[in-house]
């Protein structure tokens, strides 16, 4: 079983660069395809959002990665690793506005051409577990 | 441009049925493909987890949607309603016990046979806005 995806947008941001390594700016914009546009109604500025993204710059994966934090080796399921069997990442950011089909952003962590799968409304209650 | 994605796991649990519509259990499991078990390392029960999973029994999507909360029209990425372009469903869980690759939670809202494609460690500050 597989199951394809298709980028609802893109993003344009202005990464730093530093020893070598790529890094998120604080703030970006989403360019949604146009065909998606009337999917943004009722979302306005300083909404936060969470934004499902493909982890474009990644490469295949590794089971057991070094643990940012820790700096041991721990399951790629304990990380938030770009390497991962499906290389799908989540992110939450506000909205600082939206002009037609294009939200600028601030937060989250997404680089410069990161293909954007999907926007949810977010609010802090859904990280709590419900049972 | 499409993103293939393939499950690494499946959900097993008793849905709930009312007025003909399926409701997730508050328990359920989470039965690995034993090819990423080792991904697993370092989560353990009493962990809270994000779990990403394809919406398995939804077809298509519309752009607008009636909002439940507030019973009014409203853009599809405004609400968490299962048709949407990229069918891909995020929810917060934790962990009751890891045995070999089957995982024991509470909470969620995933029915019994969803395809599960990702599990991230999750941390309530995750969902405050970074920048």
């Amino acid at each position: 079983m597989t199951i394809v995806l298709k980028p609802i947008g893109y993003v344009s941001a202005q990464d730093q660069q530093s020893d070598g390594i790529l890094r998120p700016s604080s703030q970006g914009r989403i360019h949604l395809d146009p065909q998606y546009r009337e999917g943004l109604s009722g979302l306005s500025a300083g909404m936060p959002v969470q934004v499902l993204f493909h982890f474009h710059l990644s490469d295949g994966y590794a089971l057991t990665t070094l643990s940012r934090k820790s700096q041991v080796m721990t399951g790629v399921f304990n990380t938030h690793s770009p390497q991962r069997p499906n290389g799908i990442g989540e992110t939450i950011v506000r909205i600082d506005s939206i002009e037609g089909g294009e939200i600028a952003y601030t937060g989250g962590d997404m680089l410069d051409g990161t293909p954007v799968l999907d926007i949810k409304p977010w609010n802090p209650s859904l990280g709590n577990i419900k049972a």
